[in-house]
């Protein structure tokens, strides 16, 4: 059996990298270089000058985005820092680049104080048209996003949050009809308050559900809770557990009718799941080692099990969502990726399923569909047109 | 005849920029997504994160740099801001695939702040090996240097100081010889106190030079001048014009042998060129139009003209320069360029053109020439072992 660590080792070692530069035209003669480089190059400048939207006519800038992290969460390794985090980043370039034709451009920096990073970030602005924010430690990442958003004219996305969000609302949707329920009515019990886990609740909250509870290493998140919560946690405490139930996850889980673990291997025994409602919907996200085996889930009752795993069924992987989210955004050119755009893209992923095909197996698109990029980047496109957050308007398929 | 400015901004529209992001595998199936992303990309991380330096190993910074600006000194467009500089820190990063087959990455900052510069640079380290900087203005980019150097492991070069200056002294250093005469003995005019007319007084100082004289947009610079100072300036006059002569630039230019014009179109005359000493060496880079035309200063009595076009004979370009000193470092993954590098360097273009194939028309190696980055690579990166900047070791032809 092929051994993924050693192989992973050693083709990296090969190739040095997974990402490199690539000529646009070529640089061979004395007009190449007169019209790409000194003298001609100082055109395009002026115009930029003259104009600075017009960087995006003349340069690499509309099609370009800085993949940018501190390495201070990355994968399930934890704060191993910048260094140790570039092949992440370099691996999500690459994937930007092989799904999605987008030019990304890994940035791993040296810096663990959101105020220096935020600094940082924002002045490397000119150079991109958008910000995918990776691997950055909660509750840090929230405020990070937070106010590069707000200061900055161009998209910012933490695909840690976001990116997993979408993908999980997306196949929960898919589910709910495998399962015939609806998100307002049922019960969802997020496991890991981490920025996944807060934006997942933020999103399905935004949907329309309304019973959630989370948990986090101490168990149940309830209002007022006196130790272990963050300003974040608090907020989301508030939007809830109604109940104010208290309690570990065991606690919460009895009559859940869907799991949503980003948290750690094991966490979620076979006793939880048959204390789950009917029909139990289970997305189990630790990785590599889910929170509960889809065997396991399944012969305790569970209905639907997505994990993120390549070798299992119902594979929750970004990837579905962050390729097509930033194409659809640079193709107009948009100044954000609003909430709109995101829910354009829940909806994309899960709609490309048709009823008929779900299945407990088959709720969510594989994350090698080829359809899913430019879908996704469709809705994504006519979402920033219709709020107003594209540049540039673009015929879409409505 | 073809208009450059225009068509230089129809090629740089339809190619959008001149670079993006080339994959180094294909991303097309489960087996390259598990080995190249997740869950495979932990390993190298691990790696790393245990061993700082294997990054050169599992990672793309062994072969990357940054070419990094504010746009506060564009060409001769002055400060024109992050956006309008763009295009030429694209083109810089076409010049260094297409000449070195080094992946350089631009990065425009939208900041003036020296020290905010600075601090962003230090963030951006892990992710390159080495840094260019380009096109910051006077004098701050003395003090960017000085420190980037001082605080990184990995080499900081501002190309329009030390390219200039490299590229500069290898001309010098032919045209003497046709002209027959040393350094030691001439007198040398460098007009224009910026960047790069700094850095070339530097050079020919450290390379024997003993008679210089430094002229600004104010005239002749000597210790003590009231007005029109810096710190950078006031170092200088302790080390040039010790006559202490004063006045303005034909003041300066009476009896010269070599005038170095890093300044404006059209500010050394005919009269001032008749003033000059037998054999007179005249490199004239002002861009696009030099501070006199070659045939004018020919009629002068000039022996030697050299200019920054590719219309004209002699043309001193940086790109002699700084494809090759990169290569040679990142070769060797040396930890900084050194005066050693540079001065190797210098000697490696000079010495590329056979004393017998010297003329007044052919003292510097055509731009394009071929030969001319392996062998200052070469150069360069032996220097760097012998200096022990080297983190490697690598056979060179010596």
């Amino acid at each position: 059996m092929l051994n993924l660590q050693e192989e992973s080792l050693k083709l990296h070692l090969k190739l040095k990298g997974k990402v490199g530069i690539d000529l646009k035209a070529p640089i061979d003669n004395a007009l190449d270089l007169s019209l790409l480089y000194s003298p001609g190059v100082a055109e395009p400048c002026k115009q930029i000058f003259a104009d600075p939207e017009k960087i995006y006519d003349y340069t690499m800038k509309g099609n370009a985005i800085g993949v940018v992290s501190n390495g201070t969460s990355v994968l399930g390794l934890g704060d191993i820092g910048a260094k140790a985090s570039m092949p992440v980043m370099e691996g999500k370039a690459a994937l930007f680049k092989a799904f999605a034709d987008i030019d990304a451009y890994p940035i791993c920096l040296d810096t663990k104080d959101p105020d220096d990073f935020i600094k940082t970030v924002k002045s490397l602005a000119p150079t991109f048209g958008g910000i995918n924010l990776e691997d950055i430690g909660a509750p840090q990442c929230f405020y990070i996003e937070e106010q590069l958003k707000k200061e900055m004219d161009i998209p910012v996305f933490h695909d840690d949050q976001h990116g997993t969000a979408i993908v999980v609302a997306a196949g929960l949707i898919n589910a709910l009809k495998v399962a015939d329920k609806s998100l307002k009515e049922i019960k969802v019990v997020v496991n890991g308050a981490g920025a996944a886990g807060i934006a997942v609740i933020k999103l399905l909250l935004n949907m329309g559900a309304e019973n959630i509870i989370l948990c986090d290493s101490k168990g149940i998140i309830y209002e007022g809770r006196p130790s272990g919560m963050n300003p974040i946690k608090e907020t989301i405490s508030k939007l809830t557990n109604k109940g104010k139930v208290t309690g570990i996850l065991d606690d919460a889980i009895s009559g859940a009718d869907a799991f949503i673990g980003v948290s750690k291997a094991g966490l979620l025994t076979r006793n939880m799941v048959q204390t789950m409602n009917r029909d139990a919907i289970i997305f189990a996200m630790a990785n590599p080692v889910p929170e509960i085996m889809p065997d396991e889930a399944k012969a305790a009752g569970a209905k639907i099990v997505g994990t993120g795993r390549s070798d299992l069924p119902n594979q929750v992987n970004n990837v579905l969502a962050f390729p097509g989210i930033f194409r659809g955004a640079l193709d107009v050119l948009s100044t954000e990726i609003n909430e709109e755009m995101k829910m354009a893209a829940v909806y994309a992923i899960a709609d490309l399923l048709e009823p008929q095909e779900l299945t407990p197996e088959y709720v969510i698109p594989n994350p090698l569909d080829k359809r899913v990029v430019p879908a996704v980047a469709n809705a994504v496109s006519l979402a920033a047109q219709k709020t107003g957050a594209a540049r540039k308007l673009i015929p879409v398929n409505n």
